[in-house]
């Protein structure tokens, strides 16, 4: 009998290039983990992932499944991910889910985390997950620019890709900015609701409202950056360590 | 004329071979701290800290100062630090002091914390901050067990080194344990307070403290504990990544 397993992963990217496995390039989440379940079941096993997470991105709960004829014993299965991962990627949850389930095309939708370190004292512990920026950010004005950039738009001019065969149109439901205080300054945490992201869109579009912040664009220049469809006209892209995918949603109920 | 300096560090302590200059070891946070400004300021320095910290223990603000003959402009130095430093070691402060003023001599107090992470449900983001304890301990028999602790005793069964010249009495004021919610657990905060703490003291205190949360030991065994004077009658040293000096504490104004 064919079996698809749901796993609930959460790594530290630091050292990783990004999840997908590539060409080459052996060190990938998803070849950390494809690798270990092929020697641990004896079958080739292939996983689908929610999306790819770039190079120094991190995940909190990143979903992806795979297809078995084995009969695998979930519990003995945590374990052995407990035994065999390397300490920055763990498995969170596991669980057998119905077969029509696939973890990027049955997910509803995704939320993702940037955290700004706006402070010119930065904290050790926290430098592989912040973007340390030493200058106050002018949060009114990002909160403002990302209200004209929530919803459904074309977001070609925030994607890093050169060409797009597919629609580049996404909702983005929500744009959150929390600030939460910290020596000499503030915190801010960017929360990125939506139905789906392109490549690079979430880091540029921080890197923008960033900008904003900055005093370099106005909030109001946003529709126009849209509506160019160049991602020329959007702001810079920025760096890895802050991107965190919190958490995918999915409709279909998990069991099967 | 003299300058006695005093910086204020934070360090990731996770690739270090401890706070303390060695023969043979260069990778200590001393070293890297001395190499640095003695390039910098153009004459040998050496720093006095307020005590040293293990391999794999980390320091939110540790204490070191220096004496030079040079004027050095502090503001260029905080750039430099920040310049010529490993990420995972930061100067939060720089300031001149007394003459008199020496980071270990003239501390009152200082603060450790030692991070228990008691849930099945490792955070990658923690591992290297947290000892990680999958069963759920009895935090209400570490609490009574943690009263026997406190106050003025002979410390000798909680300290590492064979031999001690001096005395092994010392004052610990407080250990509050405190309680984090956490996924499938809570986080226990282990805040030791104490006027000084001999080698590896705070960490066989944890130790002991587990055992009795795990039901090993009764907290009506401390005071025996206490009495025997010996490493052997004591519980386990605590892994090292769990802890991380808090705080320094001095009388003497810093003000010159």
């Amino acid at each position: 009998m064919q079996h698809n397993i749901k796993l609930t992963i959460s790594y530290d990217g630091t050292r990783y290039h990004g999840w997908q496995s590539q060409k080459q390039i052996e060190n990938t989440i998803q070849n950390r983990l494809e690798t270990m379940l092929t020697r641990y079941i004896g079958e080739e096993i292939s996983l689908s992932a929610s999306g790819r997470t770039d190079a120094g991105v991190h995940a909190l709960a990143q979903v992806a499944n795979f297809h078995t004829s084995q009969d695998v014993d979930l519990e003995q299965l945590r374990n052995a991910f407990y035994e065999y991962l390397p300490q920055d990627i763990v498995v969170t949850d596991i669980c057998e889910v119905d077969s029509r389930f696939h973890a990027r095309l049955s997910a509803v939708s995704k939320r993702y985390r940037y955290r700004i370190w706006n402070s010119p004292q930065l904290d050790v512990f926290q430098r592989n997950y912040v973007w340390q920026l030493p200058d106050l950010l002018d949060v009114s004005a990002m909160r403002q620019a990302a209200e004209y950039l929530t919803g459904t738009h074309d977001f070609l001019s925030f994607c890093s890709l050169k060409r797009m065969k597919k629609s580049s149109v996404r909702t983005v439901t929500d744009i959150a900015i929390t600030e939460r205080k910290i020596p000499y300054g503030k915190e801010l945490l960017l929360d990125f609701t939506g139905n789906g992201f392109l490549y690079n869109m979430v880091r540029i579009l921080t890197g923008t409202l960033v900008e904003v912040g900055q005093g370099k664009r106005l909030p109001g220049e946003m529709p126009d950056i849209l509506k160019a469809r160049k991602r020329q006209a959007a702001g810079m892209t920025a760096p890895p360590m802050g991107l965190m995918l919190m958490e995918v949603h999915y409709k279909m109920p998990d069991t099967p």
